[in-house]
């Protein structure tokens, strides 16, 4: 089962997004866990090899089971977990254009506009605006459209 | 990929294990991740199995790479992940025996020395007693004997 750790990287405002050529759809940074790595590992080594920074204050913020279904939406066919993270600064500069896309700043609201996977939306918006961990998961089509979410939140003392 | 999820009730000093039958080994309530469903989902239904009871104040404290090597230490012969949760309260009676083991309240100190996986002792004690999230990898021989861990950890809003 794959696993994939993202990190966003939310400062002055603004958010670091990679624009992926295929579709034009936005990422946080991230991608593949290797073997007997850990997810924080993972989050900040990945964003290490995509953007040529160090995130600071890299802190989890959700994780998610990643459900995609047949065209009947009866059948799983692929399974994997997501692990998103945030960090409130970084060390470096940014690439601007790599093998996996084109690196660019937007403010925090155009997360709401912007294209990308409904499923990242949801979860790149709670990472930037709600307290606590969120856990969920995401039904896609094949083609990677969203047919449902089921989510659940938690703040660490809440009664 | 084996995903389990295990959830520990924090109440009045004490801590909710079970005694596992076979090694006298003590754990948190737990079990395996059905396909499609969140971690806290998974943790919350496990938790409700094995205990009769529902958890207040779900909370993620871990998760964890579960890397099982050969005797020389040098290759991975299975790896899962492990996801730690707490609460603050329960409603209900806990069960006393159940098919998976027997249920005992503990007060918080002893899981420095109740008889468990060392792994799982640095994951219940951190979940006891300090802020934020732990992640981590834990390297175990076959014979489940601890060969390494690898921690990191953060809490929300540090610098």
């Amino acid at each position: 089962m794959q696993r994939i750790a993202n990190l966003l990287v939310i400062k002055d405002g603004h958010v670091l997004l990679l624009k992926k050529p295929r579709r034009g759809w936005y990422v946080a940074p991230g991608g593949k866990m290797d073997p007997t790595e850990s997810i924080f590992e993972a989050a900040e080594r990945e964003f290490q090899e995509e953007t040529g920074t160090t995130p600071i204050g890299t802190h989890l913020k959700g994780v998610y089971t990643m459900a995609i279904m047949d065209n009947a939406g009866q059948t799983v066919k692929d399974e994997w977990m997501l692990y998103t993270f945030i960090a409130h600064d970084l060390s470096g500069t940014p690439y601007e254009t790599t093998t996996e896309g084109v690196l660019e700043w937007h403010p925090i609201e155009s997360l709401q506009t912007l294209p990308m996977a409904e499923g990242d939306r949801t979860n790149l918006w709670f990472a930037t605006q709600e307290p606590g961990m969120q856990y969920g998961t995401f039904f896609y089509t094949e083609q990677f459209n969203l047919l449902k979410e089921v989510l659940q939140k938690s703040v660490e003392g809440d009664e």
